[in-house]
């Protein structure tokens, strides 16, 4: 099974020998920064066989090393095992990362500079200082890689104005364009597909989770060019208009082939009428970066980060309507998964977390909407769900007994947004340490979601609120409290977060961020909480204006792991009215068997 | 009376434009950036009658204005009233700073390099820009200023290790050397006066407040040069020893005249076979820096933050040891005030704010080692407490109702340690709104006092549980929750504190901070809950290293305007608990009358 991987390796070593490479270094993304890249990028996992997300890879004529973080540790032990590549442990105490190593060991390296960023580039650069170099490869695996994927070319959806905040994409550009004229840029690249879809208000399949079309977008004053492949064009939104790709054009965007993006950047540079050009290089990668450097003087390259990022993050009122539904819709799922899988537990029958999650998104995929998952289930029992990045394998995975804690982390894309929530289910008999551990974290989302701050205040200073509980038990969790979450878009972005580390983007009306402190003990149990809450405005007083949050997560928590002397009286409120909402709210939806079952759940501690 | 600064600024004025200057820009410190300038440095001062801490004054042809924050406007407008000075505010939305308005009123600018900080310079000089230039006139009213005061020569004490954190200077100065050979700096040069008087101990009382020496420091591998102008020796700690400087001589410390760092630097800096140069820019002045790079080639000049600075802050086990007690001390000193104060209150006698503050520092003064108050006593009744930088007039202040509150913000300096606390005084019946905002202070004050957090956390990411109680009935206050303390040094010391606005200094096991929210309402009252806390380990546990605060300050806080609902039952256990403990600590030293006084006052919510 593994000796494909030391083929390809040494397929590799030739093509270096002759191109007089002394290293190759390979990055798990794709040209656009993506989380999730499309089969074609997964350069890592074919030369390789890892299957993490975070790695990268550098192979030299005696050495074949692979880069990752603490947690794909066990995961790159075992699928490495037998390729004769090493793991690199990086975020370690005396760890050395690919410049430095680089810079004792290489002189002329070789990258695909469409999936390596501007930064990581330089960086190497710098590592590398005299004698050595970077050679930038594009599609550098071409070669060796027989029927390598090609981009994908799902189709183009444009779709009701509704489904994008009530903004058309002609105000979206010409606010785009106004921004541009206050700043003095003429052009602006786009490469972060995200980006793209919202300010083209567009969809498409050709990543996993994700509702995004691989492409870059040119906004100039004159004109938008977007540079995309596809065999056929989708469906438009208009019922008058033929498919996406005419309405697209009535609205003036000129579509074009997704390499066209090279031939249009150095027709703007030669054009010496033309001002600056404006790019984001935390998500450009570095071939594009570099042909930009060539085709355009030095000083009419603005780098700086893109605008969309934050406009896109205030959701429009249009968009929070939506997502109250949504989330409606979307706990009214999760209820009945919750309410079947205590049923199949209690009767005796061996569900296991394949089933759980599969049963899961069965009922996700019955709202009328759904689009698919926005990211893989978490269905873990008991040890797995403190595996930092557990993947719920199809064969074989745990059965969920009636007792102990069974963790799901899910959410869905719908037209109307997407979501995102954990819950930890006590499925019967629980330990004291369960008993403790759920009740802290539950006090520190409990404690967040009530939070009141003045307008200006950025997560990593209300951080701690989530935390503290669990701090003064000396207990504490490794990753952050809260990502933002994009509008039938990616379930991870930003610009706000909610985390220990610093962050200075203040939490503003309108963005849509999650809650979700957690507890993981090895070998024992893993809890997390996971509200998706809206940050809204609070009033104004004679001390300023206020802030605080408005939770949509509509999902109730279970109470029987609940220390109620440990929630202390104000959460412990907060619970009880949130989950007496949660039953108002559903239980008219629900089946009566349901509804009952939800009554009896949700009753105050 | 406002005549003499009206010929003042004449007088300046002809020397303008006899020297052919457009402008000239006074600051209100010295050459060594001290919190409290000594009188020969009061510069705005002596031009235009206001007293203020924080001010500038930019001096035209035919223009004179004076820069400060909101803290002084009432108090400018009246000081400068008649002078023709004209306030500029700092710190409002669409403020204008001396750079910008100098670079459309000026070209030639002179400052006092001397009281003027290396950025405040470099911000003037890249907003004249073109055709524009600062110039450097050390000590530029000299011509101007009959009877200008001299720098002050007050004498140098060397006393006890013990009262120095039980480090010898020899060894400090070990500690600055090993630091230098590690970074390969050959020279280091102090000008931050706590930062001298820390590693040479030795203290002085050349500045209010502050027991500091006015002086320059320079270390270098082989020597300690020490630049002070001083009549006499003054006191040293070892009874065999003459004098001070003759102790200080037997460290290898040589004593120079203060203006001899000058030719020191010169000397240093023309002898090629030297290295590097290391200077803090943050309290370096312009002169001197400028001097610095006019001496020294460019590459051998390092900035950057003194290492001082931190291990000042991080006190030694002596030194805390000294702290506890030195805390005991000053809250039996402030518990007899406050036993006073109630029954000269309620005995109907009219006290007025002076006298009070008058009294608490007499009750001060009977402590062994006293040697002066840290900082103006702050003793506000009523409507005075929530004025943000009241100063108590001798002649005329308010009489101490009993109703209301009265707030009280004081510390000493001992031998064994700085000391600051306020209390907040109910004197009898108060308002709902103000039990209100006493409690929710006081709980904010608690709710840190609690706080357990991972050792790297800094004070930015736990100040919001100091606020929270108050944000969620949206009130808020305007300063920082905590400040570093020194010890028989500055009442205000960094580089950590507590603050909403970022500061990336971790908070350290030995570190001393104060804990002071508040609460201010203009025309009604004034609030703030101070105690002093010490930052120390709480254990490790399988998720990392733990640190919390011991609340060193011992001085209960009166509940009789406490609504126990609003606080909570947690923060009311600490708080029982906490007056339970002064009552304990103190009342066998006090006078049976005020220790029933006490009991009476302590006894549980």
């Amino acid at each position: 099974m593994k000796i494909q991987y030391i083929e390809r390796i040494a397929a590799l070593r030739r093509l270096m020998e002759e191109k007089g490479w002394d290293a190759v270094v390979l990055s798990g993304s794709d040209p656009h920064s993506s989380e999730y890249p499309a089969a074609r990028w997964k350069q890592v996992e074919w030369l390789t066989g890892f299957t993490g997300e975070a790695a990268d890879v550098v192979v030299t004529a005696d050495h074949a090393g692979l880069w990752t973080d603490s947690r794909y540790f066990i995961q790159a032990l075992s699928q490495l095992d037998g390729t004769g590549v090493e793991l690199h442990k990086t975020r370690v105490p005396g760890a050395v990362g690919i410049p430095e190593w680089l810079s004792s060991n290489a002189k002329v390296v070789a990258v695909d500079g469409l999936c390596q960023s501007v930064s990581a580039v330089e960086d190497m650069e710098a590592a590398l200082a005299e004698g050595g170099h970077v050679v930038d490869v594009p599609d550098l695996l071409q070669e060796l890689w027989e029927d390598r994927p090609q981009i994908p070319v799902s189709p183009v959806m444009t779709l009701d104005v509704e489904c994008f905040g009530g903004v058309q994409r002609i105000d979206k550009i010409s606010w785009l364009r106004k921004w541009m004229l206050i700043q003095g840029y003429d052009k602006v690249l786009l490469s972060s597909l995200d980006e793209i879809a919202w300010i083209l208000n567009v969809r498409g399949s050709d990543i996993e989770y994700n509702p995004l079309v691989i492409s870059y977008l040119l906004v100039s004053q004159d004109y938008v060019k977007w540079f995309v492949d596809k065999h056929s064009s989708g469906c438009a939104a208009d019922p008058d208009t033929v498919d996406s790709f005419s309405e697209l054009s009535m609205d003036r965007v000129d579509v074009e082939d997704y390499d066209a993006v090279f031939f249009a950047l150095s027709d703007s540079g030669s054009d010496e009428t033309l001002g600056k050009i404006f790019v984001d290089p935390s998500t450009l990668n570095h071939h594009i970066y570099k042909y930009i450097t060539d085709c355009f003087p030095a000083d009419s390259i603005v780098c700086g980060t893109s605008p969309v990022i934050l406009e896109k993050a205030v959701k429009t009122p249009s968009e929070i309507g939506h997502l109250r539904q949504t989330y409606i819709e979307d706990g009214l799922a999760v209820e009945q998964f919750l309410y079947w899988l205590e049923q199949e537990v209690a009767s005796g029958r061996e569900v296991d977390e394949w089933e759980a999650s599969e049963k899961l998104t069965s009922f996700r995929a019955a709202i009328p909407g759904y689009r698919g998952n926005s990211f893989e289930n978490i269905s873990a029992y008991g040890p797995a769900a403190a595996l930092p990045h557990y993947s719920t394998p199809m064969e074989g995975s745990s059965v969920i007994r009636p007792y102990g804690l069974y963790l799901v982390d899910s959410g869905g894309q719908y037209l109307t947004g997407t979501t995102d929530i954990t819950r930890t289910v006590p499925m019967g008999e629980c330990t004291d340490l369960e008993k403790e551990d759920y009740t802290l974290v539950l006090k520190g989302m409990i404690d967040l979601s009530m939070a009141v701050f003045p307008r200006g205040t950025a997560g990593c200073q209300i951080d701690a609120l989530a935390r503290m509980p669990l701090w003064k038990a000396r207990r504490n969790f490794g990753h952050g409290t809260g990502h933002g979450i994009g509008y039938y878009l990616c379930v991870h972005e930003g610009p706000q977060s909610i985390r220990y580390q610093y962050n200075p983007q203040p939490l503003l009306p309108g963005m849509v961020t999650s809650n979700e402190p957690g507890l993981y003990r090895e070998g024992m149990h893993g809890i997390r909480h996971e509200n998706i809450v809206l940050c809204r405005e609070a009033g104004t007083s004679e001390f300023g204006d206020w802030l605080d949050f408005e939770t949509l997560t509509c999902c109730h928590f279970d109470t029987s792991a609940v220390i109620p002397e440990l929630l202390g009286p104000e959460a412990l409120a907060w619970l009880n009215a949130y989950n007496e909402k949660v039953y108002r709210t559903l239980a008219p939806q629900l089946p009566p068997e349901i509804a009952a079952w939800l009554r009896a759940k949700t009753m105050p501690l």
